[in-house]
């Protein structure tokens, strides 16, 4: 159910960029109850022009190696689980691909379990 | 009103994206009652990092063709019509450009009336 | 917080499409009280079957120099604040790089403070 959208600059490894989503996916599975198999990702990769970012907004030193995260999901997550989340996505980041904490911007967008059709035309959530 | 985001793996032919496009337009229209001219889409092709999928989360067999479609439209919509909606793409996307319905991903995201601008600076709906 | 995502067609110089992200950027700190720093976009080029549009829905004469803009924001504006912000990016974006207010497609997504996480893993808004 998360539909994951990573936005990178370009010119990173694809192994990079796998690793990202991996991380990521971990992170949903191990905090926010996402069975493993539900994986659903674009990657995208941005030049200079493409990707703009405040480098010390509310004082967090960030560079070119920033990763942009917005994540779909089923609404009703608390804040606790929320917070477990951004932390956990952080944590994996920085062991592979060693994104620096800084670099990684989360936001999450809720939406009703109706709201997904995962093929076949029907609504398996609802 | 609806902004329709749909990612599929690069190496299409551009009729088919085209086909896709007008095939979720359709839908839109036949069930959620879009006016015809009501069409604003964003279709991005991703190579084979760019684009994750379980390929049988839910026991659903997705490949390579797998489309996903997110949809930001205005709330209000009755789950019938969401369900009708759903069928009526994957039903649409079967006839052309022939995707298989197990390769049919959808997500809604809802939004307020006022949340548009078609152009002038203007709230049109609001 | 807020994340912008800026799509246009292909081929539009580099300067066109910074100062497209500049003033939606400065609408936003303009109209709606966000911080100077708080600026975060991605700015996406399309070919003509990658950017499908009406060119006259709600009688708007659009054109191939449209801007489609979306816009995921904290919850809580006003219908007036999101006037005056759609009013802003038109009028801004007329000057600079003078994109017709026809050309201007606006949409907001809005989710609240604690889906934002703007770096070290913290919910930097809850």
């Amino acid at each position: 159910m998360p539909l994951v959208r990573i936005s990178v600059r370009a010119g990173r490894p694809e192994q990079d960029r796998r690793a990202i989503g991996s991380a990521v996916h971990a992170a949903l599975c191990d905090t926010a109850g996402v069975p493993p198999q539900d994986e659903f990702q674009i990657i995208s990769e941005h030049d200079a022009a493409g990707l703009i970012y405040n480098a010390d907004y509310l004082d967090i030193a960030r560079d070119d190696e920033l990763v942009v995260i917005q994540i779909t999901l089923n609404e009703g997550r608390s804040l606790e689980v929320k917070r477990a989340l951004y932390a956990r996505i952080a944590e994996l980041l920085a062991q592979s691909p060693r994104v620096r904490p800084e670099n990684v911007l989360i936001n999450l967008v809720e939406v009703p379990k109706e709201n997904w059709s995962f093929g076949n035309g029907e609504a398996q959530y609802a």
